[in-house]
């Protein structure tokens, strides 16, 4: 599995890989896509901060256990540098509500940093997003800060 | 007011000058804390993502119109490189609700990048947490990934 997203050598190859392994549900090729360091940390709606890639898999074969995430990314915002990016992405997911499909929408920021054996994540937030607020326009309501 | 903060020598100085602006409602401090750059990225709780320096004034002069924000940072997980570094923050927001001051739990992902300057943020991601969650340990229930 881990041959299929080696090297990697873009933050893009990595991000593309990591969704194609939600929408597959691999779990090695999603973990694949994190860097070998203690402190990766995920925080997924509504769930905790997972520190460490155990405590990533554990969730994340929790979630796979219910197969695979109907997952896309849209919006992709980049932040780049030599050694780092950050990409804010809009990720439309496809769930079941009364027997028919609704796309939640979710905003998550990926980091991802330039590591000897090539690009990966280091950091996933991801937070659902209101329909109304998924432009990348300004509105100052009901916002805690 | 820029003086104050000048130079942001860590990313931690930066984050401290982050979250006193937001304590104190000072808007210039708080935007001094970002970097001078085009693609800086903010989404805070329930609300848009919000792309570039005007659009984040423009929705924090709103938040501080009601007064400062009573913000704690707490359990800062650090991912640092020499030129970029990545805090996992959990913000605690005291509210007024029915006359009695309540605190809401909020997970923060704040990236900084060392610019010519000093260490600026460039990414703020914030999203509410749930009571049950704001531990460190790991927990598989309702994730939509």
């Amino acid at each position: 599995m881990a041959k299929k997203i080696l090297p990697l050598n873009v933050p893009d190859e990595v991000e593309l890989a990591f969704y194609e392994a939600l929408q597959s549900g691999d779990i090695e090729q999603l973990m694949g896509c994190w860097a070998d360091a203690e402190e990766v940390v995920c925080v997924s709606p509504g769930g905790p901060r997972l520190i460490g890639k155990p405590a990533i898999r554990q969730v994340f074969d929790a979630v796979f256990s219910n197969g695979p995430v109907r997952i896309k990314a849209h919006k992709v915002h980049r932040i780049q540098t030599d050694v780092m990016a950050v990409h804010s992405v809009l990720e439309g997911v496809e769930l079941m509500a009364n027997d028919a499909p609704q796309t939640v929408w979710v905003w998550a920021t990926n980091v991802y940093a330039r590591q000897p054996e090539g690009w990966r994540l280091v950091s996933h937030h991801a937070s659902t997003a209101s329909d109304e607020h998924i432009s990348e326009s300004a509105g100052g309501s009901q916002l805690l800060h």
